[in-house]
């Protein structure tokens, strides 16, 4: 499975180069490549305590994505899956550690818990105050001897963070941060595995399943389940989690596994917000890609208990793009639907020569059905004719309900006969043609005059224009030769029909998917309809 | 493909429910289910110019996501890759439309076109005030007929938003808009197609080859190319790019299609900025999922020539977390490495007891190697034994480099000793030991007390606890005898070994992911290794 990357040596120094170009330089990274892969703020005076967290890469925006004002200090970046070495922490702990110490949040994964451990032992040594929290937040199974540590983390490095920038010591971040990783629990579920760049992607689970208490390395879940659509996962990742927490409200952090559409992911989060814990979810951070595993097509809940002071520490703005925020979980808000939405009722009246005219260019149409459909199949689905002849038909019995006697109302009110009975493009078209042309008749055009305005409001919103082989190629020299009356309008539509015959090229409209062969020879159906009408009129 | 969705009818609804739980209140919609799905400021006062887009959804966060202060007021949404109704746009005009006015930004797809267009029609007949933008951003083909709008649409969203806040009137906010359009050009690649939700996938591109000039509604690209890597697929874009720009800065938009992931989306961003037009970029937004195509695996980038005031528009904060802010491209800040990080030099000394206290327990340890090696094949890949006795004998071999004479500076040194020479886990857990140990006897502690203080620290970095079969179970109670003499402890380390054959579940370690049945009946080997090293002592 190919991913955009270049060299795969290359892959976590050069992303972590494209992170601190588009960060604007709020960041930096020690001079330690390839081995030491150590992101810090820029600005930073290590007046305050430090926190450092870190592990393997795959898990973007966590770490690096996390570093700045108000959350971490700093994230030791391991290659792909793989804790970094401890030499590598310690360079981290070394860089940004001040009087005020270090906080290292680490999750629960052996690697990383011993060279976070053997860095902070050594950094102890060379003289700095170091503390070391292990976040767990894993509930997979109730009895896990070594709890993963999973996306409940962002909690610490939110919580510990907004402390630390707000100048706690040392021990009260660490114990901020202890209070945090006992209260917080997590599930994960996922319908595919994760593909680890260079390597080939595993077919674990199949089709219809998919894995419930995942960890974050694409191991294996606890178990794999049926699946069944959104509900029936949210209902198992929501029975796991009712167990393990209490009975006061909680923040509850949504988070994209990777791989999840945001679609998705806000359809996850509207079913956990009808959950049978519903009640218990007082705020919402995210759903945000936080803790990926590379492009996992799942999700995970993390949920903490709300403690004094704790929403306040979730809520407090942080410059930081991968933060999606904290906020107080909303009903949804229904605003009514806006007055004047109904279609504009026009007052029939009577005008012999106006209905006519109408009758005759609709029989004009209807004639032409068959010619027009075969037409329409050399580059479409060969409907053309029917669908103007049917909305001919309608016209020619609507007409006693349409407003004959006022010009502009009328042209409107064929503009709203014809986007109801129409349908498709043609019929939007159509109806904002002689929307416009009403209009503009209503602003004193003439008829001629009005045409000409309708046929520039779709010209406009359609794209199209001269050349492009649309029924514009007939109109508009049709409109223009009309002052000279109905036969040199006639002419002038066939010319204009016939010259579509040789476009192979179309400007617009389904024809433009069509070979230049298929489209040599036959006019377009919508040039003929028009050329066929003023052929008709000008009989009359 | 199965999605995390429930009834795919439902799909959009819920999706914008989900967004709107989560935005804290600052979201409302009109009560329009399901045919007329409208995102709307639930702050918005009509004072000023509104700004309205949408489309199909998949495109997530576009183009709800988008709506806020100093962007969108409203979002017209479709069902996936399918325009709204002139309906519902409508309804979203009428909506938030005062005497300001309002700005419609379209994509430039045929049923954008026509659904806002008939509805900016029915809305300017009604009254309102309406003006019309299509973004056509997309450079797949230098003569297309019809270029449909990409990403690019963000720059008009953010720049004619800002203008729009500031108090802009239509006229200034639409030539805005159209300014951006004239100038924005853009371009993607996919190495994989979308899955639309209750479709099943399509398999059009091959491995190992990518689309170029792709739209984002799953249609083909405009051509296959082969794919070789991140950089020689972003030279193709670049390419493309070059020919359409100018030669002044720009301002790129990297724009994640969905499927990409972050590590990926970094690494094209790095290379887009060592690219051949790297100097002609003055400003980066994103990476960030912007504009997407459901879960395509793919990225777009987008240029804007910057003209005066632009960057100002763009820089301008706003509280979405889909805009992930404009930033000027960094070079990478490197910072030098700390001081300190090299070993600490140890003064060698002689002290013949202590020289011949190491040299027993390490002749102990080789001599169990075959013994050990065998226990940790029932739970591991069988050398524990040969890692021990390699790092005892280097530990010989390196006893006259020693500190003898200094308990507390040998400690240390041993543990960075065993650190070089031993590897793995086991030598940064023993490094851990030895130097917390040297610690505590730096700080005063007689030998047994060190050794307790170097326990107490592996058990907290390696989380492991009495019980859970590792070498903490004979090490324990051999430390807690020692004050009894070595044979006690050495009695007591045995009876500790031996309890961990009988410990069936592992709590820490890789024997955690053993069978019960492959554990039972065989000490660890860890315990083993510390009971032999007593036992030896104790006879010596």
């Amino acid at each position: 499975m190919p991913h955009f990357i270049n060299d795969r040596d290359q892959l976590v120094p050069e992303a972590i180069d494209g992170l601190l170009r588009s960060a604007g330089g709020r960041l930096a990274r020690l001079d330690g490549y390839p081995h030491v892969k150590v992101v810090v703020r820029s600005d930073w005076d290590r007046s305050k305590v430090a926190l450092i967290s870190g592990g393997g890469s795959g898990h973007e925006p966590a770490h690096a994505g996390f570093v700045g004002p108000g959350m971490l200090t700093a994230a030791v970046c391991g290659e792909v899956f793989a804790s970094p070495s401890a030499e590598a922490v310690l360079a981290g702990i070394l860089a940004v550690t001040g009087d005020a110490g270090c906080l290292l949040i680490v999750k629960n994964y052996t690697g990383d818990r011993l060279n976070f451990g053997l860095a902070a032992e050594r950094a102890r040594a060379l003289g700095r105050r170091v503390a070391m929290v292990v976040v767990d937040d894993d509930i997979a199974l109730p009895d896990l001897a070594q709890p993963r540590g999973l996306a409940g983390t962002l909690f610490v490095h939110k919580i510990a963070g907004a402390l630390a920038e707000a100048g706690g010591d040392l021990a009260a971040v660490t114990a901020a941060a202890e209070r945090v990783i006992a209260g917080v629990v997590s599930i994960g579920m996922s319908l595919d595995t994760c593909t680890v760049p260079g390597n080939p992607k595993e077919t674990r689970i199949a089709t219809g399943r998919a894995e419930l208490g995942l960890g974050i390395h694409g191991e294996p879940g606890v178990e794999q389940v049926d699946f069944d659509g959104a509900h029936s996962a949210m209902a198992m990742v929501v029975d796991k989690l009712a167990d393990r927490i209490g009975s006061g409200q909680h923040v509850a952090l949504v988070n994209n596994l990777g791989g999840a559409m945001p679609l998705e992911m806000s359809v996850l989060t509207e079913t956990l917000c009808r959950s049978r814990i519903a009640d218990r979810i007082g705020w919402l951070i995210g759903p945000a890609p936080m803790m990926t595993s590379l492009d996992m097509h799942g999700f995970s809940v993390s949920l903490l208990p709300v403690a004094a002071g704790e929403t306040d520490a979730l809520q407090t703005a942080v410059p930081l793009a991968a933060w999606p925020g904290c906020f107080a979980v909303a009903t949804p808000e229904v605003i009514a639907m806006p007055d004047g939405m109904t279609a504009t009722t026009f007052v029939p009246s009577a005008n012999a020569a106006a209905a006519a005219l109408i009758t005759d260019a609709c029989k004009a149409l209807i004639a032409a059905e068959a010619d027009l459909n075969a037409l329409d199949a050399k580059s479409g689905d060969g409907d053309t004719g029917s669908t103007v002849a049917t909305a001919a038909h309608a016209m020619i019995g609507a007409l006693d309900r349409l407003p004959q006697d006022d010009t502009a109302q009328l042209l409107r009110a064929m503009g709203e006969q014809l986007s109801q009975t129409m349908g498709g493009s043609s019929g939007v078209l159509l109806a904002i043609f002689f929307s416009a042309a009403g209009d503009a008749a209503g602003g004193g055009a003439d008829l001629t005059g009005a045409l000409h305005a309708g046929l520039a409001r779709i010209s406009e919103v359609g794209g199209a224009g001269p050349g492009d082989r649309t029924l514009i190629d007939a109109l508009l020299p049709a409109l223009e030769a009309l002052p000279d009356g109905l036969p040199a309008a006639a002419a002038a539509a066939r010319a204009g029909a016939n010259r579509t015959g040789g476009i192979t090229r179309a400007g617009a409209g389904r024809a433009s998917y069509v070979s230049a062969d298929s489209l040599r020879g036959h006019n377009d159906p919508g040039a003929e309809a028009v050329a066929r009408l003023y052929e008709h009129l000008a009989r009359a």
